[in-house]
């Protein structure tokens, strides 16, 4: 059987399988946007993203400062979906020895230039040689309350942190290879290579989210390892999920559906997560878009009409 | 400048100075085996190490069960070698999508194999694709005393925890894709793709070693990190470097210099460390190889003779 006919949801359940933990330290292991272990009286936070060339970035694409930092805010945005504030990152790089040493420069320029906004360390790392450009970051951060995929709770409020479909539409653009673009392009271009992790958020979503995720494979796919993992329903209101002026400028000109940039695109990196009521008022910068219910799924409600929703986000494999 | 020209020690030496590590609970960041950090009233130590197929591994010419004990193990090594116990790894993964699903797993149960002797856990993971096959291990460790690179001293004695130069041969062994192999060969080629990390002198090395690394680039070149860091001299006992068995019959069939496998072969994940001559009684079952003394290179002496020897281990780019 090939990789590919498992997907990456089934290739990481049979994997996981046979990866036993016996380590009552560890609190969470496989299947959230970090793992976490207990040291001392920590909670310590463990991710990891890779970017390999040719398969998450194209080196015409995007700036190597720009890559630097997203190498750094892809991994930053998971720690802070679990609650978590980002402290020390590990970076393994592969290189080929033929590349300009200019170009590697500029990427670590763009990570530490993330290690300062984000208030984190690169404290190591290991240096190998390969054909294609290869950096993994490995990123540790510190809370004291993990919060998990698995917390919404019927009667919850589901919140989004900021504007999605954003750098889906900006990757677009890029690959139209335009000679020139207008104002509200390239700040969507922007949004695509340089995403900024939401650490703002961090302190509010540990004290008071009870289930968070970071979009990163589209807000429908991901919100709906919310719903499953904590065996719910999620109902959206179409007139409340937040539109970007500039991505209806986009959607106008190129005559495309904002609605599925919206809930389908990609590597936005806001934030996904349930409140209760009570808690509402601590997020008065953020867009309640729907509510948990008893059931399964995730619905959107247009007036009296109510759909059911594609909950496929974007597979890696 | 291509990095090439930079060799992996330049730009290892380059890129450090772009990050700049601020955070008081760093204890030691770049230049070491392993970065360390104090959470709380704990060491905990962070290493990464990857596999990238046609530069760290062939596929043909190593079992994928092998393959993932390797990828623990040499990680295992980096953890022993900073005085710690290898506790929580976190796997990147990255493959191509048409790859039989049957040799990633059988790899992982090779990872499993590992952790279960060495008493680990790979508790998180994260998968992507690929046009080659990536493993990369983030391993972390406790430790309640970092053994640094740096920490030798005029006077203590230099020792080896077991046989070097195995590795390389048995490498070459595989290399010759020879019919069949003789016991001594298979031997040879066994402590190539299926290195120990020694976990049973993570203790010993924690409490008396001043300083310590593993052979992973061969023990000269290795031994070099520590003269360079320690500021020392290291003056080895030709007569009292360790010559296993089997290497010495490989040597005499193929015509080849055991000494130059045993001081420039690579990945035996041996521990060459130095201590006070009050503590040597503690190491009994490893080999005394030589004097820590003032000044800076590796000498080998051997009767009235000495003579300055190469500190070139393998450069990974």
């Amino acid at each position: 059987m090939e990789i590919r006919d498992l997907g990456e949801f089934g290739l990481i359940d049979r994997l996981t399988k046979i990866l036993k933990i016996e380590d009552s330290s560890v609190v969470v292991g496989f299947g959230d946007d970090c793992s976490c272990v207990r040291i001392s009286d920590q909670l310590v936070l463990f991710t990891s993203d890779v970017q390999i060339e040719g398969r998450h970035f194209v080196k015409a694409l995007i700036s190597p400062q720009d890559l630097g930092w997203r190498v750094v805010s892809v991994n930053v945005s998971d720690v802070v979906a679990c609650g978590g504030k980002p402290r020390w990152g590990f970076i393994s790089l592969a290189v080929p020895p033929e590349l300009e040493f200019e170009y590697i420069e500029q990427v670590y320029k763009g990570m530490e230039e993330a290690c300062q906004y984000y208030k984190m360390d690169i404290i190591g790392g290991n240096t190998s040689s390969s054909e294609i450009i290869i950096f993994d970051l490995f990123l540790t951060g510190i809370t004291d309350r993990f919060v998990p995929r698995s917390g919404a709770k019927e009667g919850d409020y589901i919140l989004l942190s900021g504007y999605t479909g954003l750098s889906r539409a900006g990757m677009e653009l890029l690959q139209m290879k335009k000679d020139s673009y207008e104002d509200f392009e390239n700040r969507l271009i922007k949004a695509h290579t340089k995403p900024v992790a939401r650490t703002d958020l961090a302190d509010r979503i540990k004290k008071f989210a009870s289930s968070c995720i970071d979009v990163s494979d589209g807000l429908a796919g991901d919100l709906s390892h919310i719903t499953h993992m904590s065996r719910v329903k999620a109902v959206l209101h179409r007139e409340k999920l937040p539109v970007s002026p500039d991505l209806k400028i986009f959607c106008t000109k190129y005559k495309k559906d904002c609605l599925d940039y919206m809930l389908f695109g990609g590597e936005d990196y806001q934030l996904v997560f349930t409140v209760k009521e009570k808690h509402l008022s601590q997020f008065s910068d953020c867009f309640v878009i729907g509510k948990v219910e008893k059931g399964s799924g995730i619905f959107l409600k247009e007036g009296d009409n109510i759909k059911k929703i594609s909950e496929k986000g974007y597979q890696h494999i």
